[in-house]
């Protein structure tokens, strides 16, 4: 019964999602939490299905959130998101597993593009970017290192 | 002490915020719920202050969520955003009152355009822009009423 | 229209609710973000209703979370809560204005016992009991300063 | 780098979480979103993963929200929660993988009490007792089947 994106209940899939040629994929189900009176999920909360994607795309690059604050790159720094387009093409349900595909569109010294899709099935639902970047606990902007902008090199990925 | 955007804790609010000259004006506090780890508001949260901007002025102008949804319109029908864009300019924080300003940038017959802006007094943190339709339960989207239409002039309001 | 426990939408409110001689009352709206798909306010929202409560009740008694997190005290100093018990007895509803009611049950040197209620109208839609404390950085116990216990004297009000 | 409960960030999981002899287990990732700005997860937010952890159990015993809200027992059907009490023993943080436990304690022709855990590695976090029942659209309580009574067997499980 594959009606919510699954092909079996019992399905087993990498906690933290996977690094693929273009980026990474990530699987994570629709609980009553995400959905909203209309029936359908809450707008709002396909950016929280959003930003699990980037969370684990960077975890599986070697980068921890609880490090950064803990201060590992020298003082507390913190990913902050500056711009978001996003579409919402067609409504996810409760139930559903949706799969969340993030890769990097464009980076520079300070900035980082990301494109994202939250699909059922091959049904696109979501299409999100997003500019990201990091800071000191003042809010100023942080060079990336340079092995940052190697593990993020941008995907010629089409759409 | 109006650190957090409040010239006094016991000033009062209209419960639904104002209509003005341009659109709506809604103020609205900054509870721990809002707040990450990082120790400002969540990005996805601010989606939600917008939501209540939209949601308020469409109710001072007659239009209630549970009325639509009820079937008051002759079928079941739903607000929903089609596509966002938000540009994440500077954060709010834990107890601050934030003022939601929304306006019509465009409306055409099934189709309304909102921009909105959220301040902490008057430092611009949030700019958003808003495309949003009516839907039936089958997902069409819907004409809207002439008088729809005529309560949400667009604004020539710069900015 | 009080359907749905407004009087009138364009009713003013104290912001951060008022003091009254039992404890404290807050007036808050339920949105969209606030519902599941079973049509009615997602059973984990109403915590959020319930902490806005006591948050503005500390706030009119002259406590701010923003405060006591910058050291105001002589450390980093957080509200917990310790233990919940809640009674779901009736749903609140899309656009529905709430009352938040919140008082002190029992206080001591280190925990303080508040007793709390969600009304629309005067229908009580959820009852709770909330164990609460406030931790250093390491997670221990603060003890409450005198003028704290002298603010939130218990209430004798019955249920 | 077990640290966050994780023993590998590569390790996969059962997505619905697994049948056990007691009852139900569930893995799952706290996330930017789950956190507030006292640094660790809102307390409401423990919540959503109790309540992922009950869906699942009921999912794996063939139970499907969706199914339940399309009819087909006959009407449309929800699960709702009656009554909590939580004890909040220790904080969860950012990037820590916890576990959710979940078993029957007592079931009745209408309603049926689950024991719940929320655990890092061994360290129990949160304890919940949750009193839920099925509800029509009128809000009446419904009789369980015989086959959810016969799945729901309680657990002798101490604790």
């Amino acid at each position: 019964m594959a009606v919510h994106g699954e092909s079996d209940v019992e399905v087993s899939v990498p906690i933290s999602g996977s690094l693929t040629e273009w980026g990474h994929s990530l699987q994570a189900r629709v609980y009553f939490a995400d959905t909203d009176f209309s029936g359908v999920v809450y707008h709002a909360r396909y950016l929280e299905f959003l930003e699990r994607g980037r969370s684990d795309y960077l975890r599986l690059a070697g980068i921890h959130h609880a490090e950064l604050d803990d201060g590992k790159m020298g003082k507390r720094l913190a990913w902050v998101v500056r711009r978001m387009e996003i579409d919402f093409r067609a409504p996810a349900r409760i139930d559903d597993i949706l799969t969340v595909e993030t890769w990097t569109a464009r980076i520079s010294g300070v900035r980082i593009f990301m494109a994202q899709k939250i699909l059922r099935n091959d049904v696109e639902l979501i299409r999100a970017q997003v500019e990201a970047a990091v800071i000191d606990e003042r809010g100023r902007p942080q060079r990336f290192p340079a092995e940052w902008i190697e593990s993020f090199k941008p995907s010629d990925r089409s759409g």
